[in-house]
């Protein structure tokens, strides 16, 4: 299997871009991140674009052509795909982008995630968030999206004696990296008592605990290792990129408090890349709900099962830490534009490898980990990138 | 990159299965296609699933996972992917699981379509078709996907001097081989009297112009070339895997009698397989409007533009000519299950390269093409196909 490098990394600002359209801020990080790639669009051979809900948000499915066309590139009769999974959307898309390069039939291609969530009013966006969840087990008996990250908050106190604190801990994290990050949602920081205070979206999970809903786009260039070196010189070497899945319903798993489909992405992962969690300098992982990071830090095998809430009060992913997480900001703080998400984790770590990340630098940092996941974790994906100089 | 052979094909019945769910039907053409290929689900690496509008459809995005789950699967939390190119998803869940399989990172995965059109009323289910269209510049404006292409039958007609009788000639090839398939949503014969004297949906196109909405799946299982013989006597090597675009818009074509993505797919896909359109004994083509069968011809290389209507009446795409065109009956008979289409094209070929097309089977067909298309062919998708024994 030829080995991919990602060559060029490009990103709009997240948040409530309501002056701007879907193809124009997915156009803007594309060419951002062929421009960092010094690609020119001749060599481009194909679009892979992971969007969760353009069909129910404008309108408009069929959109990785539409962005091809509108970046002026529709002459070229170019190949396209969209890819959708949810929340995790973007790190398919990144998968699906790996395997056609690793494949041979091409050789540089653009992954993009782009999604426009707030031109719909605030209840569409969320209805949109419970599609996936599974709609005839959970959502039409009222179950939503944050509800269903509650009950793993509340099993996961419940075995482990984890706190609203540990929980809140997660935000305040997140807001803090968030404010030195121009590309994120939000910029202010918050405390634990703000976090705490705040007034419930389903309890435990305070409106704090809660990513928010977000316009944004992030795209990669992606291209064989060994021609990298002409496009850069911190290529990126994709390690693993490893997609696995778990059941729709929470209810279905024999235990809420573990993700399937993580432990075993993670697992495939670190097996593809003979790597080991230890080895993991900075890792973006999905919290679209403070629970969500916390369990996903245990199933990516960062910490033991239920010590997740322990090791992040004690700095461990902090960036000082042992392996610094969510230095981005995370859904939390940067943003969830859900098929932008998984692009944008692998922007934030390829800056981080290449030391690039200004005022939250992690020092020596060689091997990074991506995260990506859907609904309650019906999908996960899991991509570990390493610097090769 | 490794070759991928065909393994294994299933279907269901295409047409109004309002007794029956999305995940029902995902998962009854997912088990025929892994009984016919003998693949123990153990063996099983991944899906890649079709899918056009499932968010809009039934409220549920997501659906790779769903259809692993219910199919019992979610325990060995495999990949599972779902790829949305308007009518053309199908097509392009194909080349994502050729991709994997080329790539060597999968050795076996099951390719699914599904669509549940008809639990919504016709006039949502219009509205989501033409989703596939530019929302932007053709939509908004009241434009429909009938309308855009009606607009393409005009100018072919003023152009060339294809006639009325031309384009219905397609319809009634298309009822006549559906009657052959159990499978078709129509299996009812037309009469050229009758597809031309009956109501206009967009003239000069009628309502027998223009393919149904249906509910339907399909799915095939595919694997290394190398190792195909341990699964079937017969297998079916993939000969070229190709997508391409073009502008979403109409309007935005020089010409809009000509798709460039689908003469550029399938000009890339006799490259990549070193043949000819003269080579192809068999082939299913895109005829969601009577139309768009007559423009595919030429755009993919079978006849010179302006000339598929006189080729067609010449008897030369029947069972008997030299290639031998929709003999599923089409998207006109067979049905227009979106996401499911581009696979259940690939069904139809395998079956008659195979020898088992009973009822409408080409004689020496060892050669066939799929061509799947989204929208007004800002997508194509062209598969060649090789028995090799």
């Amino acid at each position: 299997m030829r080995e991919v490098a990602v060559l060029g990394v490009g990103q709009t600002r997240f948040g409530e871009l309501w002056n701007r359209s879907f193809r124009e801020i997915g156009i803007e990080s594309g060419l951002q991140a062929l421009v960092d790639a010094k690609l020119a669009s001749a060599d481009l051979g194909g679009l892979f674009l992971g969007n969760m809900a353009s069909g129910s948000l404008i309108a408009q499915e069929h959109i990785a052509p539409l962005i091809l066309d509108y970046a002026g590139l529709a002459g070229r009769h170019l190949p396209a795909v969209r890819v959708e999974g949810g929340g995790a959307s973007g790190g398919l898309a990144l998968h699906q982008g790996y395997l056609a390069v690793a494949s041979g039939l091409y050789d540089y291609v653009v992954v993009g995630g782009a999604e426009k969530l707030t031109d719909v009013p605030d209840t569409v966006g969320a209805e949109i968030a419970n599609a996936t969840a599974d709609h005839e087990w959970e959502v039409v008996f009222g179950a939503t999206l944050p509800a269903l990250w509650a009950l793993v908050a509340r099993r996961h106190m419940y075995l482990y004696g984890t706190t609203r604190e540990d929980l809140a801990r997660v935000a305040v994290h997140a807001h803090e990296m968030g404010s030195k990050n121009p590309n994120a949602h939000y910029r202010n920081k918050l405390t634990l008592e703000q976090v705490v205070g705040a007034g419930p979206v389903a309890e435990p999970l305070g409106v704090f605990d809660c990513a928010p809903l977000s316009d944004g786009a992030a795209a990669v260039v992606l291209g064989p290792l060994e021609t990298a070196r002409r496009h850069t010189d911190t290529p990126i070497r994709i390690a693993a990129s490893q997609v696995a899945c778990d059941t729709m319903a929470l209810q279905h798993r024999a235990d809420p408090t573990t993700v399937g489909s993580t432990v075993a992405a993670a697992r495939n992962a670190f097996r593809q890349a003979r790597r080991a969690p230890a080895d993991v300098r900075v890792a973006e992982v999905h919290d679209g709900y403070t629970i969500a990071a916390l369990v996903s830090l245990e199933d990516l095998g960062f910490v033991e099962k239920g010590r997740a809430g322990t090791e992040f009060a004690s700095g461990r992913f902090a960036v000082g830490g042992s392996t610094a997480v969510n230095t981005s900001g995370g859904l939390k703080a940067q943003g969830r534009p859900f098929g932008a998400v998984g692009v944008a984790q692998v922007v934030e770590v390829v800056r981080q490898l290449r030391g690039e990340a200004t005022g939250r630098q992690v020092a020596d940092a060689t091997l990074g980990l991506t995260h990506d996941l859907g609904g309650t974790g019906a999908t996960s994906v899991v991509h570990l990138l390493e610097r090769t100089n």
